[in-house]
């Protein structure tokens, strides 16, 4: 028996990876377009790591990480 | 000026993860074949990521830390 369903899980890693990422973001006070910029990152790639629905992979999270000045691991904190 | 270079980089992010996961593998007694099995994923995945040859992706970053008992968090100290 499965709980409620949504059209996004709101469990996936996916998902909570996403929501810590854009929460880290703005805590840096970057908009998408900075950190983008700062990462070398696609501005469109961004915003859909942060709703969700990419299954980002270890150097596209180092890369998140160097431009916020955070350690990879502090990304994976929510998980 | 690059430093002495070698066939994989160790500053490498894949190199450092694989280190890394090896060693919580071992620390947690058990085997490649262990841990894939734990986890799902094949031996001879499991094996290129340790090697540092695998760029690996949240969920199975996710898998292999629920496999170990240990956060996702967890497997990227090192980084």
């Amino acid at each position: 028996m499965s709980s409620t369903k949504s059209s996004i899980n709101q469990t996936d890693p996916r998902v909570v990876f996403g929501r810590q990422l854009a929460e880290l973001r703005r805590q840096a006070g970057m908009s998408q377009e900075a950190l983008a910029l700062e990462s070398g990152l696609a501005r469109s790639y961004l915003g859909s790591v942060e709703r969700g629905q990419r299954n980002i992979a270890l150097l596209n999270i180092c890369r998140l990480a160097a431009a916020l000045s955070l350690r990879p691991s502090d990304l994976l904190q929510a998980l």
